[in-house]
């Protein structure tokens, strides 16, 4: 998968050029039966994560949209309704299609209001979520504006001191915008490790280091399987198991939207994509610095700069390095990855 | 003033009821030439410290309060100014007195605008900053709001993957009202261990765990002088480096303040409390719940429930326990703080 041959196709992947990502996603999600509404920005983040190497947010994520359409709940031609609730508060409702579409319409009025008073909260409410917030994230600092994302999952992680699943893998996501294409973001799980790798660790009949989960007796195991069934962890013990709680918290009752736990009830076993809500905040640094914005914006590469000076790297680094090489020479998708996608488009829809 | 009445002393501490801390921290900082308004609110988060058994945010920090009064900058008068910049944007100017006394005077217009239009930003500017966050915190769920506060620090903590200190020890507090006066509340350093608990140790002269520190050369050390030279590191890896660095960029240049490295710079080897600024921003969910904040709620105690019905904590549980203890028998004070602090008001003032 990661060979180092040139060449259009390799004997176990295949090359594709960016623009050939995305149009292969937008094929199978419209063969699936989206709308051009709900499929086009999906498609954007798949390849988005396909060009920066993110993998498990890629190519690799489609066979899961197109089961995620099978939903008994699932809107595949929703029409996202946007509201604003105030000079700083959208609302943004998926009508139960994917988050995407609905963050793509709410983006200019969360722009502008952030412009206007400071600060713009989105609640984005009943989404099918599955995306990376880094792309949502990215698409907010273009502007020029700082901004927080969070959103809860299905219940996988138990509470640290706990045993039993409970929490999401709920990811916080930072950016801040620096002027060029290339904001400082992170964008992190706040279970110790994502779920798509204890997967493949399963898969590929490896164990798994202690820490990432415990099995169903919520003792410590090695076994991929057994955290699988088990529970997964959270990152940094006590301090991430607090934050994994806060994400629940803000980006489920606070808009009035589901807890990972609610969410896994939503499911109702199907396994489709979580249900619930997502939240962002986005802030401006023009209006909030408080006629010391300059002094800020120099204070904030400073930092960077000592960040970097030292040898230590900024959260995004290997992101935009992969994907200025996607740009120029395409991206990797592996063979098996590829024929499985190629089979959604042959099979029967 | 405390007297060494009969049963209220034992041979290493004194006990005191929690009326009698405040009063003994209150006569302290006026004697050190605060203020009413400047020395009210810092012997009241002082007082509930020590009451929640938060020892390090206790009497413990009132030398250290009055050492900050020496600061060639520090104004011991100062009278903050509230600005309403925005329907959900407040201003609190601390004029270079402590952060406490900016908090108290804006409360009560960011609870407005957080009710007004569901979102309050409040950006305290200039405010030398000492206190725990989970005060201000619980100040804000008392009145029904969620809140998230964050503020940077000297700068005492390498990023993950670097050898020297330029970040903070940057709490992080998030705080979710449930309707009494037990809110759901964390408060917690980004660095992997309080600087204070490094001190402790080396006071003591014990050796400190592998991964609270390193040392000059940027080496892993047990030495917790050689990690007060060195550095401290942050807490959960690479994740918990780059929340230190979102808790730099939104407390400090979002908001025309200083980093971490710049406040060491501005303390000029004074070893005052740092001056720099303070990030909250409260969220109403009566108003951002979109209708739906009552199944909203329920969620939230469902979450709860979950968490302590296996037997996992709550983040403040430990302190409201401290805290109905403390409120019954008083707290215990080691001899040697005592004598410190009374020292401080017999000295040369």
């Amino acid at each position: 998968m990661m060979s180092s041959e040139a060449g259009k196709v390799g004997p176990d992947h295949v090359v594709m050029s960016v623009d050939e990502v995305r149009e292969l996603a937008l094929k199978v999600l419209l063969q699936a039966g989206l709308s051009r509404e709900q499929a086009g920005p999906v498609a954007e983040v798949i390849t988005a994560g396909e060009r920066d190497e993110c993998h498990s947010h890629g190519l690799y994520r489609l066979p899961g949209c197109v089961e995620t359409v099978r939903h008994p709940r699932f809107v595949p031609d929703a029409v996202p309704v946007i509201t604003e609730q105030s000079a700083s508060v959208v609302r943004a409702d998926a009508r139960f299609g994917y988050s995407l579409p609905a963050f793509e319409r709410a983006l200019p009025t969360v722009v502008r209001q952030a412009r206007e008073v400071g600060v713009s909260v989105l609640a984005i409410n009943d989404c099918f979520h599955f995306a990376a917030l880094w792309p949502e994230i990215e698409a907010i600092t273009a502007h020029g504006l700082a901004a927080i994302a969070m959103t809860p999952n299905h219940c996988w992680v138990a509470p640290t001191g706990g045993t039993r699943p409970i929490l999401g893998t709920n990811p916080f996501a930072f950016g801040w915008p620096r002027g060029g294409d290339r904001p400082y973001v992170f964008d992190f799980a706040t279970s110790e490790i994502a779920r798509g790798d204890i997967a493949l660790h399963k898969l590929a009949g490896k164990p798994i280091p202690l820490g990432w989960g415990i099995d169903q007796a919520g003792q410590p195991t090695t076994s991929a399987a057994a955290a699988l069934a088990g529970a997964m962890l959270p990152f940094g013990g006590y301090k991430g198991s607090a934050l994994a709680t806060m994400v629940e918290l803000l980006a489920g009752p606070l808009i009035g939207d589901l807890t990972s736990m609610e969410s896994t009830a939503f499911d109702g076993g199907v396994n489709a994509a979580p249900c619930h809500g997502e939240l962002i905040i986005a802030l401006d640094p023009a209006f909030l610095g408080g006629g010391r914005t300059a002094a800020g914006h120099q204070g904030a590469e400073a930092l960077f700069a000592a960040i970097t000076g030292q040898g230590a790297r900024l959260p995004s680094q290997r992101r935009y390095e992969a994907r200025e090489r996607s740009m120029k020479d395409g991206v990797r998708v592996s063979r098996a990855l590829h024929e499985r996608i190629i089979a959604l488009l042959d099979g029967p829809q």
